[in-house]
């Protein structure tokens, strides 16, 4: 099922060959920084099938088992109601539900397999699903570093630098939460102060937290205002996401559940992300927390389809391993990484979008971050990810948004875009003229062929260091975390807010403010 | 054409699960570290087709356009009676050969798709084609370099240390060639020397030289002698291979012809491998660097067919662009990751092995040299490579072997192995009961299914730092090029000499005695 894209004509053109470096449209404030443009990035290739068809059939048929045979715990009563309505056997007195196959693969049935996703300005609406995808910020952190002040609680002020940079950086194609919780603002109004933040100092579209049924529907109302459309058309038009991670083991938790009702009532986005770490919150084999992540997966999915039929959603996979001799977390492993690739398999097996994300449990920006991060990314790209979250920016397995990593990021996401953007194969490309004219022996450096095309021929990393050893030497042996250091410095400095309707922004404000005056949302989630 | 696998009973079994760090068999000295045993590698899915059936053909017929209408330049003059007699266009004043397509075709389809190389050590003996990968130690860097003692020129100390770590780490399937290049060795006693220390220090495959007859000759003489067989059981049994760089664009030199008619003539294995960088000895478009590349290998490769039917070879792809500010060759970047794809893809269409490499351009081991040889080995697994040379050592653009990147890449390889390991989908492994007895809200650390397996269910890293930020930061912040070179450190220490049989180690002395008594090899290559 595919939601029609009425917003089609203001897709960003998903178009040809673009170049990084000097070649590229210009970023953050008007000639601030050369950067390849905002574009729509898809997969020119199929995902890769690392199991079979039957090998998939069994983690499926295991994970319809979980949900019959065992059951999830639902801790929201009116959702065990609207389950108890759509056939489930709930157990009052557990609150455990039991899901029968066939009513969840008919529930499902009804997920879309691909949406647009409206941002305030149209060029950043984003699809969802098929063979696109999209990269989100971190979100999250509770900490934030950079090399000149180290690291410290999130606070507002590092949280719109981070927000400021998403901006800046077109690779970077939405917010994806908090990239730093910002502890200096009361909870209770916390939402309200970022969701202004991120729709004013952004024109991306947006996530929001499901932490009481308060923060949805202010965060849906923000939606709605920056747009400037009715109740009805945003219902219509996806402009906000949220995710749900499941209390894993097969636990549903109130706030979570109401994240799914508000949003998919109001025709939001709702990612469902077990949490499902092999060894601790899932069966330390691979296969076992798959089995557990669709199950709980499945069973939050079918839910959103039972508050609204066609409700937008996506299936995330977030499976990994602990390192075993601590319990910690750990991200961008082979482990991980099969389990990116066999989540994919299952959403598509299912038509339902694919989430995934760039992670890493290094604590500084060194080869293990990096390692970690492009083994995360051939995992999402090779999965089939439709949406990459912590895309940009997450370092120490998501406790810490780092500076120099949101710099490294954005350089990894602009080398994966141009990997994946299709190849130049017209009969100038192919060069037999110009091989010709250079001969046997020759160079190529001064060939009309070359100087025709030689400024944007190539994507133009921005951290990596490309002198020989003795001029790098001589500059002092800068790495990968020195040239990530400056260049954050050096962007931010240009950046520029994106233009508001001024009715727009005296409308937002009102809102805000009146939500503050009112106290807020509850903070006893 | 598979050459038939006489000795595949003596191959290392290619079988599942198998374990890094604390789980597995133990390497080097008996009991000195923990590793993954010995084992062919193989991929369990098929590689990814960047670009269509059609797209391809063009590539194709735009190189044979180029052999056939530009030609190549043919420096030996007995390669150019060869190719004469096999019907080629060979234009004597100008040493320009041109190649008709049915020729060609005729002759790269006696190229065998599939064969086994034999090392001294059966157990080590390689399959080469299908969809198994080979990894090569890096060769012939000019410099070497540790964190405690700089970079430095090659020499015979550090040349002995790095083919000892081959020999250590079950990861490292063979030599690539001289890791580092000893310059304290006299050029013309180098390759006797040398491979008397890689055939005395490694029970391993490795790689000859093509720098002239004399070098080809005895580093035949030597794998005979140390595999202890007959010229003739040699011929048909490969125990050595040879890396033919074409002088791109379209030249092929007298030391390379005359080592691809020693290789093919003695049955040993001849890898191709055009050096086509794109906007330097190539077209600056990535298609047209592969056209060349394809023109290059294609002649190359049919020419070894005609010295031997049936000749062992491999189709080598290491077309990447350069920085076009400087003109230095760039490793790990998006252009050289789908030349990488679309080189796999022009290899399977011919039925040859295909060959790639680990390359990155940093100059330290930071997070540029991780995620540079990380998106190599993407290229590498992906673009289907049978063969992946310079796998461990390789920093600088190849011009430093590097003892901590040695470390890095052997944890970087371990990992992708870990990956490429078919995942235990059995009824147990899916976890259905473990999950049943954990059931919502409980926890795995504790269950009979978690102690039944946290010892081995994960590959443990050996240069990822896990330790919380807290932990890590009061153990000094240590980065991953501290843990390297810790690393090598230990283990070298605990190296010991693979066994060797007293009258073959006589006679390999007494031959590269006479031959160094002789004066060696000529030095006017």
């Amino acid at each position: 099922m595919t939601i029609p894209d009425a917003a089609a004509e203001a897709q960003p053109e998903a178009g040809r060959t673009r170049r990084g470096g000097r070649a590229a449209k210009r970023g953050g404030g008007a000639g601030a920084f050369d950067q390849p443009p905002f574009r729509q990035l898809t997969v020119p290739f199929p995902p890769t099938e690392i199991v079979s068809e039957d090998e998939l059939e069994s983690i499926h048929l295991a994970s319809l088992r979980v949900l019959k045979e065992i059951g999830i715990e639902v801790l929201h009563d009116e959702a065990r109601a609207i389950m108890r309505r759509h056939g489930a056997d709930v157990r009052e007195d557990t609150h455990r539900v039991h899901f029968d196959a066939d009513m969840v693969l008919e529930l499902i049935a009804h997920c879309p397999s691909e949406f647009t996703v409206h941002a305030r300005n149209p060029a950043h609406n984003l699809r969802m699903g098929g063979n696109n995808i999209i990269l989100a910020q971190i979100a999250s952190a509770p900490n934030c570093s950079d090399t000149d002040h180290g690291r410290r609680p999130g606070n507002q002020a590092d949280f719109r630098n981070f927000v400021k940079l998403a901006q800046m950086h077109n690779i970077i194609h939405c917010l994806g939460g908090y990239p730093v919780e910002p502890i200096d603002i009361h909870a209770g109004i916390r939402h309200l102060e970022c969701l202004r933040d991120i729709t004013t100092l952004t024109d991306k579209t947006f996530h929001i937290y499901s932490l009481g049924k308060e923060r949805n529907q202010d965060g849906i109302e923000i939606a709605r205002i920056v747009r400037s459309v009715s109740a009805e058309q945003l219902r219509d038009e996806p402009s906000c996401f949220t995710v749900i991670n499941t209390n894993s083991p097969l636990k549903l938790d109130i706030p979570m559940l109401e994240g799914v009702i508000q949003m998919a009532a109001h025709g939001q986005v709702v990612i469902v992300t077990p949490f499902t770490l092999a060894g601790a919150m899932a069966p330390i084999t691979v296969a076992g927390a798959l089995v557990e992540q669709n199950a709980e997966a499945l069973a939050a999915l079918a839910f959103a389809q039972m508050v609204r039929k066609g409700a937008p959603v996506g299936y995330g996979g977030f499976t990994s391993n602990v390192d075993m001799r601590s319990g910690a977390p750990a991200f961008g492993t082979p482990e991980s990484m099969k389990a990116q690739l066999i989540g994919g398999q299952l959403a598509r097996r299912y038509g339902i979008p694919y989430r995934s994300s760039n992670v890493c449990a290094a604590n500084t920006v060194d080869a293990q971050a990096a390692y970690e991060s492009v083994f995360s990314l051939w995992g999402c790209i090779h999965g089939g990810a439709n949406l990459v979250k912590h895309a940009a920016g997450w370092l120490e397995g998501g406790l810490c948004c780092s500076y120099e990593k949101m710099m490294l990021d954005i350089d990894l996401l602009q080398m994966v875009a141009e990997f994946l953007t299709p190849l130049d194969l017209s009969e100038d490309a192919l060069g037999v003229e110009a091989i010709r004219e250079v001969g046997p022996g020759g160079h190529f450096f001064g060939s009309p062929h070359t100087q025709a095309r030689y400024k944007t021929a190539f994507y133009s990393p921005i951290i990596s260091d490309w002198r020989n050893y003795e001029t790098w030497a001589q500059a002092g042996g800068p790495t990968s975390i020195e040239h990530a250091n400056r260049l954050w410095k050096e962007r931010l400095k240009t950046y520029e807010k994106p233009p508001m309707d001024e009715a727009i922004r005296e409308e937002l404000d009102a809102f805000v403010e009146r939500r503050i005056r009112e106290g807020g949302a509850p903070t006893d989630f």
